[in-house]
């Protein structure tokens, strides 16, 4: 063996290369990965191994182009979801009843008992999905762990979606449940949370809200959120076909995000709130997985927020890909994560 | 397209598939993933950017055996790492004199200004290096940033390494050290830190202080620990030849633990502090990145915290390998990890 090698240990684990290169625009050489073979982590729970031992979603390379495709798809998605609801509604307590808001359709999420502590909160729900997926009721199931695991009463937004509107209109009623909410619930006792499409649109509802010159809520939850729809951050590569849910930059997701964004600048931050001035955003907690394609676009999110002040708690949760935190209300690591977000709701509502 | 393809996103996004195969103990299949290029990403800094693309550690695999093997190289690293440790000092405006503490070789690291409410904290720094590199005052890199950056007065353990003692020396110096300062300095207001194996030196004092009945300092920052010395841990194959210090759970760093250990079980939790009982701990912050070989241990052992009721805080940085963001305190993002910690020292100190 050659010390000399072993001095390039110094160079990379010590002070010395650093700044060599700032002033210097040749860009670096990508890094050559070869291919690997991932066993399934035996560090979470059974029910955990399963979720992270599907294989890669085979559909993440059909990208449909129109709202009209789009909304085809869903609405068969949707009803084999809608299968699933009934059995965790029993499970977790929980009844739904749908409503309209100043026009916008809502479910109203309760559980069979609310603590006392509780009764004065108010949590509005923003489903994921790609803004084009999981239209109707079909969105309630996140909405439905939150209100049974954490105990409190949802209002889930059933917003527009492709083809019967496109951007800005998942934003805008969201933003009118929440402006109605406002008028009869303190700004302080409600928080907002979301995964995904749902993450992004928490982060954009603060933004409107600050455009706005609407108080912000008490707390948010942005759970993996789409921040970033313009292909950038590191673990779009890193994690791609490691992540067996959304699989790759340039799947299902993106391509709904650009039929939903219907012309607009995809780096605007009502699309990739990444880019948006989160000074005077509520405290947030975030959730995401290690081998999450979006797992990037969060810690950068989380990291934007503490830059600007606000305080922020990031979970990660070992193995899982996207939004795998959220599947089933039934994995011990689900649970836990609806506890994280209880906890945190419980230490910031109402003050 | 295939609309029953599309099913499949629901059988992945939604509740149906979790618990069947709970109860079946048939191994789950491994992911293959294929070759990948990965771009040097363009959401960090340029000095960041500098670290991130360079090329794999080419000593990842040089695997020496013995103590004595070690330190040769050690010293040899060592000798490289003092030349850049003067200016670094000069910077930060911060000067190192050697001292003995109950027969411990110590370095006390003190900042040129030390602003009011930081003259009765003292912070005990533990250096990483597989528990066998960075020896004297080579291994005061990571202390000299704390000091300059944070303004704390620090003291770095200079604790005994292969072939001079084996497993548990390099605790029981330390130990040493935080006993020593528990007899003039209130519990509530020492922090212990360190990276990597320094990480795990610091939860593994923490075990021991409660193995001893001693009290536990106000807070602790292990960043990126060695949790986990037995190669458990996702990002171990996820990370494997995307992190570009460690490289691989086969590499160089396993190997020195192994001759530290000594022939002691690497799943003590003296050793492998993840599999340790964590009620009690002080309140924590951990910092990793995105391709860290360990992002997997040091997201475990803050869900561990967490679960243990312990108050702790996590930050993830894009697009980092192991412990880059304490490579060069002229890194934007270094000066952030050490605000992050400062800041929490800050909340947690004297309470």
């Amino acid at each position: 063996m050659n010390l000399s090698k072993l001095f390039l240990v110094v160079l990379t684990a010590s002070a010395v290369t650093c700044c060599a290169a700032q002033s210097n625009d040749a860009p670096h050489a990508p890094l050559q990965v070869p291919a690997k073979t991932l066993p399934v982590p035996t560090d979470v729970s059974p029910a955990m191994q399963t979720l992270i031992a599907a294989p890669l979603n085979p559909a993440w390379n059909q990208l449909w182009k129109t709202g009209e495709e789009w909304r085809t798809a869903a609405n068969a998605q949707a009803a084999k979801t809608m299968q699933t609801l009934p059995a965790m509604r029993q499970r977790l307590h929980v009844s739904v009843r749908p409503e309209t808001i100043d026009g916008v359709r809502v479910y109203v999420v309760t559980p069979d008992v609310i603590p006392p502590e509780h009764r004065d909160k108010l949590l509005i729900h923003v489903h994921g999905g790609c803004y084009v997926l999981f239209p109707g009721e079909s969105g309630t199931s996140e909405a439905i762990m939150m209100a049974g695991l954490g105990h409190f009463k949802v209002i889930s937004v059933d917003y527009r979606m492709p083809p019967e509107a496109y951007f800005p209109g998942a934003l805008d009623d969201a933003m009118t449940v929440y402006k109605a909410e406002l008028k009869t619930t303190a700004p302080k006792n409600i928080a907002v949370f979301g995964t995904s499409a749902g993450g992004a649109l928490v982060l954009e509802m603060m933004l409107r809200a600050k455009q706005l010159g609407l108080p912000v809520p008490g707390a948010i939850a942005p759970g993996t959120p789409m921040s970033d729809v313009t292909k950038t951050g590191d673990s779009f590569y890193t994690n791609e076909k490691v992540d067996n849910v959304l699989v790759s930059r340039d799947g299902f997701c993106d391509a709904a995000t650009v039929v939903y964004a219907h012309g607009a600048s995809l780096s605007d931050p009502l699309l990739s709130p990444v880019y948006g001035d989160m000074h005077g955003f509520p405290p947030a907690i975030l959730t995401t997985g290690t081998r999450d394609l979006l797992l990037s676009n969060t810690v950068r999110v989380h990291r934007k927020l503490r830059e600007a002040g606000v305080e922020a708690q990031l979970e990660v949760f070992e193995g899982e890909s996207h939004a795998q935190y959220q599947f089933d209300d039934r994995v011990p690591e689900t649970k836990e994560a609806f506890g994280e977000i209880t906890a945190f709701f419980d230490q910031h509502l109402g003050h």
